[in-house]
This record gives structure tokens, C-alpha cells and sequence, in this order.
């Protein structure tokens, strides 16, 4: 299979493109370097990016941003720059990806532990988590030519404690390489219209 | 209790404001009409609604809007009209309500049964009910001065069924007054971060 992986130099990242390239032609994408780039912010660099790429049978996607911050400071603006980026970033590269994608291909989103199980300052993360989960809830039913939906949802990764253990105390942390696998499974399984959880004790 | 009820024109809203007005003072908002006004799409409209508003014990809303349309012609702009209503109209009206709601008080939104059971054309709401849900969980666990925060997730009401009925094929529609039980229930009750789901057999 010709998979993209948008996302490809992050630590869930590379761990998926890990997984997948012995097996298959990954085609690693970033915001500003790899086998191609695109800003998931923009329609434009997207319909872009799409030119580029032509045919596909698999995109997987582990970016996207969101704030992190208190509720009692919590503004709007900070809570589009989840929808922009993590929601719309993520439904424009599923929804402009249509004329691309291959008959029996798929998408794969990442949502986030955060959507079921909220933390102080996450706010932003549970709402844009959840959003990405219902989209592809609601998308993968009309999806066209037998053409798939799925997210994955990982828990706080091994690699990524020094940055956020401090918010997540207690939390059972995961290797990115078992994160990683929820990407295969949705890649190389049949599931459509599925939250993949990859989680540990709690 | 002082409850404001945003959307108190609506087929639930009525039966949210007949629900409780036997027993509390139930401030009837609409866009156009009633004892209040807002437009929840506009923040602005927000702040000067709240400066009418005063202090207060509870706030329902039982408005919002969302696209419906097929997955094969949804554009990014399609699903704006969920995002800015039903789901910032909401959030906004929470966070710019903060400053005046009394301690022990709440706020119950209003998400609905798409959130988790999708259908044809139903991607935007979906999406948008999941996000609702999202900022429920998420913003319930910081809220300050035992403020409570909930939704209600109802199934297509009976009295809608001349509207939406071709859409929901199938489905165990409930009067609207059963879907008001959730309201009831979450400004009544204890419950925070909760989802009450109101819905039929199928």
C-alpha cells in the first residue's frame, strides 16, 4: 500500500511510519520537512499537498495542536486553535482527501485519552478529542467506495513524560510504539467508524 | 431558583420552561423573543445578555444550530455552522456566564442522540453534538464554587416528526416533555460532567 503519514517526524509519528515501512511505501509528511510538507491549518496548502500526492490507499494523521490551559482563564480564541488545527485540520485532510484515496482505502485520525478522561487544564483537548471522534463517527457511515474512518486514541506516551507527566500523575504511560498499533490495526484491519484506545492500567 | 432558559421557544424549550416554572422563576430567552434576547452565535450579543441577566441560579439551553447534508458534498464551511452555533454559542454562554452564576449553580447544553448513533447526512451533527459532550466533561472538573455542568442528549422528539421523521427511519421517538426531564435532572440533581441521554428503545 502507498501510505501518507501526516505527522511522520512527531514521537507518535515516527512510530507509526516505524510500523508501517517495512511492509509498505510510507510517505512521510510534516509541516516543514519530509518526503513532502503541508499546514494542515490551510484549505489551500492542503488542496496543494493533494496535487502532489496523487493516489493513495491509506493517510494517517498524528498532528495536530491544541491549548492547554485553566478553565477560569479559558477563552474562545484559545479553544479555536484546537478546532482549527486537531478538528479541521484533521476533517479537511479526510474531506479534500476524497478524490484521492483509492477504492477500499483509509483514513485514520488521532483524538486523545483526554476526550473520555478529562485533567485540570484540558479543557480544550477533551472538547477537540471528542469533535474528532464524532466526526468520524458521522463520516465513516456515508464514507464512498468502501472507503474507511477511523481515529486513534492514545493515552500520554513513555517518550513525551519529561513535556507532560507533570499533567498527568498517576496515568499509566505507553510506549509510542504501542500507540503505533492502532494506527496498524485501523490501517490494516476492516474496522470503519472506530475510536481504536490505547491505553494502560488507568 | 432563577433558571434562564435560552431557547424557550423551541419545541424542547417549552417543555423545559413547563417543567419547571410550577416550582422556580424561569427566564424565557429566544433570538427574536422573550424575556430576554441573544444571539448566541455572537459573543458580543453574550456580554450585553448577561448584563440583563443580573446573578443567577441555572441556565438551560436548548438551542443550536447544524448542518445537515450529505458526506459527499460537505464543505469545511458546512460544518462552521455547527461549530460557531450549537457548539461556541453553547461554550461561550457558559464561559462569559461564569462571572454571574451563584455558587452551587449550573448550566445544562443540550448535545443529542447523533453524538454516538450516526445517520445519512448527519456528519456535522455528529460531530458537533460529540464536541458539546467533550466540553462537558472537560470543563466540568474545573469549575469553580461547586458550579455544575451537564448536557442533554435527546433522541428525535415526537413532536418534530413532521420535520426530521424521513431522517430517523426506525427510530422510538419521546415527547418533548421526556426530553425536558433531563434538564430537570441536571438542575435539580447533583450531577456534573454528566451526559443525560433521553431516548426510546431503538
Amino acid at each position: 500500500m502507498k501510505i501518507i503519514v501526516v505527522g511522520a517526524n512527531g514521537t507518535i509519528g515516527q512510530a507509526v511510519v516505524n510500523a508501517l515501512e517495512t511492509r509498505h511505501e510510507v510517505v512521510k509528511v510534516g509541516r516543514n520537512r519530509g518526503d513532502l510538507t503541508v499546514d494542515m491549518t490551510s484549505p489551500e496548502s492542503i488542496t496543494a499537498f493533494y496535487e502532489r500526492v496523487g493516489a493513495f490507499d491509506a493517510l494517517a494523521v498524528v498532528a495536530g495542536e491544541v491549548h492547554f490551559g485553566p478553565l477560569n482563564s479559558l477563552t474562545a480564541a484559545d479553544l479555536q486553535v484546537g478546532l482549527q488545527s486537531k478538528l479541521m485540520g484533521q476533517v479537511n485532510l479526510v474531506l479534500q482527501g476524497l478524490e484521492n484515496i483509492n477504492d477500499g482505502g483509509s483514513f485514520t485520525l488521532i483524538s486523545g485519552v483526554l476526550a473520555d478522561d478529562p485533567i485540570a487544564y484540558g479543557t480544550a483537548a477533551t472538547m477537540t478529542n471528542a469533535a474528532v471522534e464524532g466526526f468520524v463517527r458521522g463520516a465513516a457511515v456515508e464514507m464512498p467506495r468502501g472507503v474507511r474512518l477511523n481515529a486513534v486514541s492514545p493515552t500520554i506516551v513513555t517518550e513525551s513524560l519529561d513535556s507532560y507527566g507533570p499533567y498527568f500523575l498517576g496515568w499509566d504511560p505507553v510506549p509510542a510504539a504501542k500507540a503505533a498499533l492502532g494506527f496498524v490495526r485501523s490501517i490494516e484491519g476492516l474496522a470503519t467508524g472506530r475510536v481504536f484506545s490505547i491505553k494502560g492500567v488507568v
